[in-house]
Parts: structure tokens; sequence; C-alpha cells
């Protein structure tokens, strides 16, 4: 079994990994977390100090975090799966850096499905040119941003240069204009989040959706992903080389 | 066979009655329409004069032809359809006077299936205080209103007092509020109309949903309407009747 | 606080309703279960024997527990929350003899969602004579039995007596007969449980559907009824009477 | 404009072809059928005989007229577009004889939606191993066959050789095996055809849709494919050369 440090131990994220770990071939050696107090049997270090040796570290925790850890990583060349979002670009130059010296696992999201659904959407909007997309999102009643990040990434994936999110119609005269997409933010209950990306064309609809039943997906990604960056060479790896790897598939 | 007028005979949804008619048990005695020419074996006629007589008068045309229409109504006693939609409150009284007199049915959506989604939609929203509600609807790219008047009516059937419809989301910080209503107005294509009512609790949806694959269902929804209308009493009725009477069945 | 019993405590149900409780009003005052060990605060007994004081219990355990639960609860005139499925009509009858002199809720389906779409679906099929009807659920792909009870259930809410239902098509000459209703059992990964009556006219779709992301509402479902059931007279109720009462607002 | 011949011209895609010719940049220049009459302002020919010279021929009509078709277009060395189906292998041999001498396009579906969902389906069961899939497809009550002919390509598409199609579920101990993919025939009012490819994995679901409208799209697929064949050297031409052609944007 590889050993695996947490960091973000105590996070949501955090015990759903420590909770997986064992099912795809990890032992957690330590969590890390300023916060909260040990849940299981393995120990929780307030900081990256004195922790035991490791294969692979997996931070679900706050780009704050960041520079310690990736210092940490370098002095002791561990591999590192970053889950945490919300870097700044300065961040994420850190991040390029550290990636020469370490393999290190970077995705705005984990979710393997999502990351399907992003390439084929891409693929979708160039073999159907003059079809009209629009995109709708589906998310529980407590989340703060409209629309997800993922429904702006798929944004990123189908859009043209000449066109443009619309998040919303309301008029009278409002006809849809050529370069829009619309990108609706559905909000309500505790859906865990659901995201479908529609083709409009002459007489006939393609539709590609992805529908998360938990965030444990996200806990299952990382997973994978840390047994694919695990004894990888130094370099910055994504969902592409995960998949291009076939460690998907574990 | 029952004779039938169609005024707006020559409009899409008078071609539309026109070519179901005989299926539904109607003959078309004449058509009427300031413009157009004849398209089929019935006589066309520019204004409500010199009509050979009917039974009912199915119209689709333009709440201007209304006061002709009534006159010429009253003079015949025929029952009449009012399919057409964007009357006055002006008008509507004019209806409502001439129900006095007449049998006339209105409704501003033919569908039955749109009639029932509503009344459904209504009682889900009394089943399920505390779920949140959210509205999708579907339409072709040329639709000129967003959203369209059937998810209106749709919102107006399960909105309680201190609720409030949103037509779009966007931004950071943009939490659903408790008396939200998202109204989605979804574009594309040259879909018909479909329309979804989303009832998000905790840990649960229920969606109801109408999916329109063709306007023949304004026809034929008329066409019930004509059948039903046909020999009642004088006064005004609409889809609740329709239903009630067991008219929609047949 | 009321004051709970949860039979079946160590179960997927029963340590979901231990989570929920506190939630919704009550304290667990005790846990029964045959095998398992204590997994919170309170105290766990293997039989209905020495039990503290309580005002409801909530059964999720098995049909060879009813007897010695209905005795207990005779002795207590404690009120009863019955999750439990699978019992034969014997059972049933002892249950409906209970009923008269304690306050007893019962439901095959704890959801209050799946609920209204049973409700719905009745009133759909009454409205919209004429409209074909199929069914599709979705579940995860340990489930064994194919169709879901709660599908099943909804058959016999939609079924006019001379419809039947079928299972799958397959062949060159399989065209729809009238009375037939299509029962499709969709299985894969982990669905935890999907519903859709869809009633298919002429040009025209209603499509009804439940979708749970938890089994945490049955749990939910069954709190609900423990909080209605608490102080009703005797009696049998179920869900029904607890739409009626209000409770299901809680 | 290019000069096109409808076979098939008085079957129902004959006529749709017919009508949206001019649209798409074709002036029909004459029909074939042996039964029907006129209904436009091209001329109509009971056989492939004293047709006037054009550039495409567009083939909507029954396998058994392939022979003498083939034989017209070898003397006249006009390009096919062979939208029939139920050809035989010996018909499929004399397809591929004739295309060694004429750009010969032949596609079993000309919507060039469906094209993409099977192309989209292929990658998605590629990348997402370990995935169950199951297929839902919905069609008018009126389809002979179940599952439609477009579901077994999407099986085709999908399956891995040690998989086998399931169509249809009911039992009490019926637990989806691994090699299983379920494909369900819904059939229902006049639903023109929806498919649907979904692959159910640990706690995410990605689904793939095509919904037709009209069969409309066929026409206007067969146009396209006319529009791109037309002028090609001889070969034998298929969607996958349509779509890298770039001939399905115009």
């Amino acid at each position: 079994m590889k050993q695996l440090i947490i960091s973000g131990a105590c996070g949501r994220m955090g015990r759903m990994i420590a909770q997986e770990a064992a099912d795809k071939g990890f032992e957690v050696a330590a969590g890390v977390d300023r916060a909260g107090e040990a849940y299981a049997s393995f120990p929780l270090f307030p900081h990256f100090d004195s922790l035991p040796a490791a294969d692979v570290l997996i931070d679900f925790s706050s780009p704050s975090n960041l520079e310690t850890l990736l210092s940490y990583a370098r002095q002791t060349g561990i591999a590192c799966v970053l889950g945490t979002t919300g870097y700044t670009d300065q961040d994420l130059a850190q991040i390029h850096s550290a990636a020469q010296a370490l393999p290190v696992f970077r995705s705005s999201n984990m979710s393997l499905g999502v990351y399907v659904l992003r390439t084929l959407a891409k693929q979708a909007a160039a073999m159907l040119p003059g079809f009209d997309i629009e995109i709708i999102e589906k998310h529980h009643n407590q989340k703060a941003d409209s629309p997800s990040g993922t429904a702006l990434s798929l944004l990123e994936a189908v859009k043209a240069p000449d066109q443009r999110p619309v998040f919303g119609r309301e008029g009278k005269t409002c006809r849809r204009q050529a370069g829009e997409i619309g990108v609706h933010a559905v909000r309500g209950g505790t859906v865990p989040g659901d995201h479908e990306v529609g083709f409009y064309g002459s007489y006939e609809v393609v539709r590609l959706s992805h529908s998360a039943q938990s965030r444990l997906i996200f806990a299952l990604g990382a997973l994978k992903a840390a047994s694919f960056i695990a004894g990888q060479p130094p370099g910055l790896y994504g969902m592409e080389e995960l998949f291009a790897s076939g460690h998907h598939q574990v």
C-alpha cells in the first residue's frame, strides 16, 4: 500500500478521502489540518512538520497553505495532488515552478465525469457549427456563486471567439442573438451538481450532461490522480495526462 | 358532421385546423381571412358577411377582429372558440358580455397537456411547501419574448404571495433567497416548446414537464373545445369546463 | 423534545434516523437491534425489554420483529411508525388489529416526494385518457428486483383495469398494443432511485418524475411521520393522513 | 443551382426533400416514383428513363429499386445519395462496385446529430471504462421494431466484445450482470425519435442524447450529403467523410 498524507484532513473533502483511501490502495500516514481533531486511526498534525514519510500528498485545504505545502514537498520530494481551488496567478506560477522538481497534479475539478463532459462538449461544438449552444447547471440553494465554476469551464470549452454568454433572459423583445450562449443557474434543495450542454439545431437537439450524486466523486478522482502521480517524473499533470495514462480506469 | 367556420383561415393555426377538422368530426363550411387565398375545398371570405350557416366558429386571428366577430356571432348565435391571444381588458369585457348570449370558449393556451401541467404544478406546490421551485422553458431561437407566456402562467399557478421570480443569476454572491422562483428561458434551434416545473427539496426533486412536438396540439385542442362548446348553453367556458365535461377525451 | 425509540437502530436506515433525529425535534431514548453495537450516545438493547419510556417508535428492521414490536407497543401505548417492507397479509392483519389500540403509521415508501409523484400521476392518468403511459425507473447496479416496488406502485396508481405492464420490448413486429404500459428498469452505478411516469399523446408529452439524491429522504419522511403520529388517537395512518394534517411541512 | 433528381419522390422523405431543396441550393430536375402523382412543378417519371440531366440523385425508395438506379447512374455518371435502408449483403456489394465508377454516399441514418451522438458515445465508452452503460430510446406507438435501428447502432458503437444487450428486466433476482447493456424501447404517442446513452459510475452519471423534432432532419442531412458528393471523385462516402469535408456546416 502506498502512503498518503491528507492536507485539509478535517474538511469535508479530507474526511471523504480518508474514508475511501484504503479501498483505493492507500494507507493514510498522516493528516494535516490547522484546526479540527483526530477522527481516525492516523495521526493529525497542525503544520507540515515532523510528518512521517509518504508517497503522495493530497491537498484540499486553502490557497493560503500553498507556500508551506510546496516548501515541504520540495524538501521531501513527495508527489502532490492539488484539489484546492481559488489560486491566484502568483500561486499558479509557484505551482509551475515546483513542478520542475516534483510530480504535481492539478485540476480545478477532480471529477472524471466532468472532464469527460468537457472533452465531449468541446468536440460536439466543433462537429455542430451553427447549432445554438445553451448550458444549464443545477446546484443546491446554499451555493454562493452563479454560474458554477464548472459551467464556466464548459462555456470556455465550447465557445467560439465571437460568442459570449448571457446569464438569463427577460423582456418582450429579447430574441436570441447569433453569438449568444445562454448559461442558466438553477438553484434549489440539495442538488450536488448537474451540468448540461445542449446543442440546438434545425429539428434536432444533442444534449450532453453530467450529474453528480455526491461530492465523493471528487475524493475518488483525487485518489485516482494520487495513484497516477506517485512515481511519475517531475512535471505538471492534469486530467488529460491521467486519462492518457489509463489510471482513470483503476 | 358539425359545420365549422375558421377565422384566420390562412394563418398557420387556421391551416392546421382546416387540415385536422375532418378527422375530428367537422366539415369546414367556410374560412374568413382578410388576406390570403383559397387553399382547400371550402370557400374563403374576406369579412364576416354572407357566411354559410355553421355550428362553431374557431378564431385564431387577431384581437382587432374581435368586434366584428362577436357582432356576427350575436346575429347568428354561433358558438365561438377564441384561441387568439393579446386581448386587452376592454376586449375581455366584450367577450364576457357576448358570453351572456352565446357559448364562448376562451383559453390563452389551447394545449390540453399544458393545462394538465399547470393543474398538477399547482397541486404539487400545495403539497410540497418549503421545496424550492424553479421553472425552465425552452423555445426556438426566433421567439421574441422571454420567458414564454406559458411559463408565466405556470409561475402564477405555483407561486405563493410572498414569492417572486428571478430571470437569471450571475455573480459571486447571489445565493438563492427564500422567496425566489427562478424562471429560465432557454432559446435554441427550432424547439416548439418545453416547460418544466421543478420542486427541489432535501435530497429529492419532483419534476413536472410538458413537451410540445408541434403546434398541432393547439389546433387539436381548439377542435376539442369546438366539439365541447357546440350545443352548450350561453356562458364563458375554459379548459376547466372542457375537462369537467369529458370532451377532452374525444 | 419528544423521546424516540429506533428499532433496527444499527441498520442503514436506523443510523440515518439517529443522525437526523435531533434536527427534527427528537431525542433518541434508545435503540433496539439484535446485532450491532452502540455507535452513539443512546443505549442499545437487543430486545424490546426494559426500554426507557418514549413517545414514538420508528421501525426499519424486518417483518420478523413485528410480533414482539407490536406486543411491546400495546403494553406501553407507544405510537408506532412502521417503515419496514415485505409484510405478509397476516402481518398486515396484525397491524390493523394493533391500530385499534394504538396510533400506527405505515407506508411502503417513506419519501414525501414519491407520495406526491404517485398522487399527481394518478390525477394525470385521469385527466389524459388515451395518452400512452410508460414508466422508467433507474437504480444502482446492486438492486436485486426489477422493476422497483415504487415503480409497481406507480403502475398501480395509473393503470386502468384493462391495461397491463410490459417489462421490455424486442422484435421486428412488436408494435405497442393499446393496453400496454411499458415499465423499464434501468440499472447502473450508484443511482439512489429515479422514477418517471410519461404520458405520450398526439404531439405532446407530459412527464412527472421523482429523483432521490439519498436514502436520507426515507429517514426524514419517517421522522415527519413520527412527529405527526405522536399524540394522535388510535388508528392506522398513512401518507394521505400525514399530508392532510399538514405535518409534512414541518 | 445544382440539379437534383429525387428517387421515391412521392414518399414522405421524397416530399420533404422536394420541399427543402431550393433552400439548400438545389433545383429539382425530376422525381422518380412508380406510383403517386405530380405534386409540384417538377416532372415525375415512373422509371429511370428519359430523365433530364442532373448533378445528384437522392434515393429514399426501396432496396428493390437499387439495380435499375445504379444502372442509370453508371450510364449518366450522376452522383448518388442512398438513404434507403434494408439493403442485403448482395445489395451492399453492388453499391461498393458502383462506387468504383461513381461518387456514392450511403448512411443508414441521414441525421447529422445522430452521427455526432454515436461518435461521442463511442468516445465516452472508451474514456469511462467500468461505467455501466444503458440505452433508452423513445418512439411513437406505431413503430414496428424494438429497439430502433439507431439504438442498435449506438449499442454497436459503445459495446465491448464481452458485453451483450438485455432488452428489459423483470424478476425478484435479476441483479445487473457486469457485461450487460440495457436497451430500453419506450413507445408512445407521436415521438419522432429520442435516443439516450447513459454512463453510470460511482456517484456520477454522464448522459448523451439526441432528440429529433421531425423527420425533416433526414431530408436536411440528405441534402447536405448531396451538396458534398456532387463533384467528388468516384468512391464510397459516408457521414465520416461528410464531417471531414466540412460540408455538414453548409
